[in-house]
């Protein structure tokens, strides 16, 4: 690449920029010996005989118009934001043009229909056992099953693909896997995870799928959720539950959104995020548009904000408090409410009866609200309705990376966890700072390469879930989705139901960490790096040791597969072997054995419980 | 107070201040009953009726001089700054008095001579067993022991008492106590630890002594260490190095300042300190004296900082990183060094043999710049002997309060601890912001009345100590000086040698606490806590485990103790009782359990490590 720039800039004469590389490779490579220096010559040369012109079409040069971005006609912070920023006009849009508080309205990714995937998944109906595993997966949420009424199914475009439903209590529907071309990345997550015996999914040219779009717009705007007896605390069933995180900037194959978007389908009608500073608040909110969405039906959906860096979970805890206060006082009032009719007054006690319980709370809030409508002239119903929408039962998030609950913002986490309050971290940690381009955090591992840690890192990483069960009375858990789907969701759902403080840290590959065969097996890596030992999953739960049980329930099985052949198939380590060849076996070996230790230790520690 | 205030201050009539002040009354105390409001109506009523006017001497009103402080003859930094800012001058002293960069010369606490107690001790020596323990406790270095041969011993004030000194090899000297009459707080420590069967000191009016003022100076200015068989490891032995921290402003009978000068009589001369703010910043470098001083032979003492709360780890780090890269290069050059002398290759040869090994390395440093400056001519000499103050090995400390390690400065801690870098960190355990008046830390235990904890702390005090061995290549301690004084100094020795990051947290009861009796008792209260298993003891030293021994050693015994008794004799528990007895019950019970499944855990935890 440089001797092709100084060949074409003519910024010196050609002649001496060789000659400066030249003595470059020699002063690099010299003591590697002649064969490498040839070889790094060779490329300079090699770069210059083979450059190749490429004529682009003149009228390239004279044309006024730019690439259009898709335009929507209905939404009005698109067409009065959006669009003008990508179209790449943001410098004309005035001030006012923007909300005062800096409040935008989520659900706009949906609009930009980037189209980037040069390959996509297409379904192929006969072969699929209608696992949703596909679904579970995707970062992006661009695949998605659906369960059709005859209705629905009559009214669908041509290119949508049905099949009988599977499962008792499902003889009424039709099944069908809808995929969005415009919006999928092409990691290719969904085939690689797909366990059917001949695979329900191929990957396939974008340009023959262009007619799915209709398919998957039709089910998204339109099949309503059936009653189908699947819990949707299971794998199969949350993915029948609209994602409320969808289509974001996320790179393809990426483990955190794969996380998120299953939260927000468990949780997302009521949920409060506060996310840190790092890659999830990059996807999680990249102007001009937001991921985050609401439920078609409801109306609701994640409120989200991002502060600093490091105070995220105190600004996390900032919100939930503000919520309490506003909402304990209500829950005065309604105490307070005197009703004789036994409708109504079952209307309260059910609100008041399922007040800590997230997932029975709001259809009582709701009930609880349309009786305060009806006497809406009272007093103390005029001040409870004011301020209605905080009487349901919040769930309240906190996201962000390694970078962030290992590092810059652990002082807070720590704070945070220790004042006992219902609050919910979830931690994505790809053991680096991914966003800024890859440096060592504490939670990179022993002999990993990062920047700041160039030859390795020669310590091991901080086991912060130790750190948080030191407490006693934190909900404490490790994730790996790809090693574990039904623990991953189990653990999203007990961590959520737990009235203190939960964390749960979810093992994420990344981009960086230069897994054999791109992201699209990031969820298979998941399950190698458990097999190897190199990643626990485990659940600590406070409420199991009130019941008299053992709170440490260890869910990885002991390792059986060989921590330095799985290290080595990365190339975050693997670069280690070429730059420093007995140092990393040194800090390889250590790692084996720490990480043994760690299980051991585990495992121990659960005996102290019981 | 209120009322005589107002009954002298004439701001309103007293007649209406009366009345108001008995409204509140009846508003606070109306619900207890009529008696507790007729008791206070009593206070107000009581408090005019006893007010006496006392007449001072008319010349008072017209004196122009005030009270002088001690004015030493002899320094030219208390004479131009200390002396002006004591005398109520410091605004006239022009900015160009103070150094640019900040620094002021230590050891000039001395010159205050506050004279501030009552009673001080007196020493008997015919009942003294030579413990030293009184010296090893005192918390502002006023009560010493020392050893004199017999010239000094013939040149000794009048008032200076000897008597043989005990042991073997001691034959030939004198032993004195002697004690500070200016210098001393008056608390008494020293009295309640003495255990000889009839005590050797004994509480007396201050007055009385004030020719031990002479005897004191005489042997502090005079008398020089004897090489006895008493290691300065021990007790005993330590306790005739003289202590590098000395009249501070600490309180009387102040915990921290113990442990602090205790720690400098073993690594005083060769340490950096990093002081974070809180009480310990406060005794240690009140403006404008400092009670940080240097040995009077070497003239070498700490060197003394404090930088920001949140960040005094950091700081402390910093501080270590400096000077281990300055001196990591001139360990290059000393590599270089190629003497043929045998002498002077064994100076070199010693020097690096030693070059961990901080209580060696400093006379292996000194023979060698002798070596060097006698070849004070060679090149690699000139560079070394310009930054000869680096050579010998340091010990970096970082000083702070539990507000410090557990709160606002625990991102931080935990950062450097994870590090894996030789830093040695002393936490001052109040379990309370000490400083500021009182607020609750995550230090604070349970049921534990605070500031922002008036109702007492709902949850359990944070497990710093287990946090940090989560790391496994930190060096962990929990001490109690009065609980154990031998296991104290063989923690802070091992602490300092361990070549890693070290912590040690000890506990420090404090004025704040509402001690039985005063703070006179703190060494008692120590013992008693670690009794009742309120507080434990132990060492976790990751260099056992290297050895395959196991790393975590518990010290302190199962406890024999009532929690409960013990909390109940502090007032920051039992004012609880009075406030809210029923959740004092709750709390109080609760923390019990909690304190014994601690050590119960920290026993099964030695188990593990095994």
């Amino acid at each position: 690449m440089q001797a092709a720039f100084f060949k074409l800039a003519d910024i010196i004469p050609y002649n001496e920029a060789e000659d400066y590389m030249k003595k470059a490779v020699v002063k690099s490579y010299g003591k590697k010996g002649e064969k490498v220096v040839n070889m790094n010559f060779a490329a300079i040369d090699n770069a210059i005989s083979g450059l190749v012109e490429i004529k682009y079409p003149e009228s390239w040069a004279t044309t006024t118009e730019g690439a259009a971005p898709v335009k929507p006609a209905d939404n009005e912070y698109f067409k009065n934001i959006v669009f003008p920023i990508l179209a790449q006009e943001g410098d004309s849009l005035p001030v006012s043009a923007f909300t005062p508080d800096g409040t935008v309205p989520t659900g706009t990714t949906q609009y930009e229909k980037r189209g980037v995937a040069v390959k996509i998944p297409q379904w192929i109906a006969e072969n699929c056992i209608q696992c949703n595993q596909c679904s579970y997966v995707c970062p992006h949420a661009t695949i998605r099953p659906f369960a059709l009424d005859e209705k629905e199914a009559a009214e669908a475009p041509a290119s949508t693909k049905l099949v009988q439903m599977k499962g008792k209590g499902c003889e009424n529907y039709k099944f069908t896997v809808a995929v969005s071309p415009l919006d999928c990345m092409g990691c290719g997550l969904c085939v690689n995870v797909c366990p059917a015996k001949v695979k329900a999914l191929k990957m396939v040219p974008q340009e023959s799928q262009s007619e799915q779009q209709k398919a998957f717009d039709y089910a998204v705007a339109n099949v309503t959720k059936k009653d189908i007896p699947f819990a949707d605390t299971t794998v199969k069933g949350s993915q029948f539950n609209q994602p409320l995180l969808e289509f974001s900037g996320s790179c393809a194959g990426c483990a955190e959104t794969s996380y998120a978007r299953l939260i927000t389908q468990l949780f997302g009608e009521r949920m409060y995020i506060s996310n840190a500073t790092g890659c999830s608040s990059i996807w999680g909110g990249s102007a001009p548009s937001t991921p985050y969405t609401v439920n078609r039906d409801s109306g609701r959906g994640p409120a989200w904000a991002n502060s600093l860096f490091e105070d995220n979970a105190e600004h996390g805890l900032g919100i939930y408090l503000g919520q309490k206060a506003i909402r304990d006082k209500l829950i005065g009032y309604i105490k307070q409410l005197n009703y004789e009719d036994a409708d109504k007054k079952a209307a309260v006690e059910e609100f008041l009866a399922t007040v800590d319980d997230g997932k029975k709370n709001g259809a009582a809030a709701k009930a609880l609200i349309a009786v305060l409508e009806a006497n809406a002239d009272g007093e103390l119903e005029k001040k409870i309705l004011a301020e209605k929408d905080y009487l349901a039962k919040k769930s309240v998030w906190i996201f962000g990376g390694d970078g962030w609950a290992y590092d810059i913002g652990f002082g807070g986490l720590d704070h945070v966890i220790a004042s006992g309050e219902d609050v919910n971290i979830m931690v994505f940690d790809t053991e680096v700072y991914s966003n800024t381009g890859g440096q060592a955090s504490k939670a990179s591992q022993m002999g990993q390469v990062a920047q700041f840690a160039a030859a390795g890192k020669a310590i091991g990483k901080k086991d912060l879930a130790q750190i948080a069960m030191s407490y006693g009375y934190v909900y404490v858990a490790q994730i790996a989705m790809g090693a574990d789907m039904n623990q991953t969701i189990k653990t999203l759902v007990e961590a959520e139901a737990y009235p203190g403080p939960s964390i749960v840290i979810g093992y994420a590959p990344c981009e960086m960490h230069g897994v054999k065969g791109g992201m699209g097996n990031c969820q298979s890596e998941m399950k190698r790096a458990v097999e190897a030992g190199y990643w626990q999953m485990f659940r600590y739960n406070p409420s199991l040791k009130a019941e008299g049980k053992n709170p440490l329930i260890i869910d990885s099985k002991a390792p059986t597969g060989s921590y330095i052949d799985f290290i080595k198939s990365e190339t975050r380590y693997s670069r280690l072997i070429q730059a420093f060849p007995e140092r990393a076996e040194e800090l390889f070996t250590k790692a084996e054995e720490q990480a043994k230790a760690k299980y051991d230790r585990l495992v121990k520690l659960g005996q102290i419980y019981e």
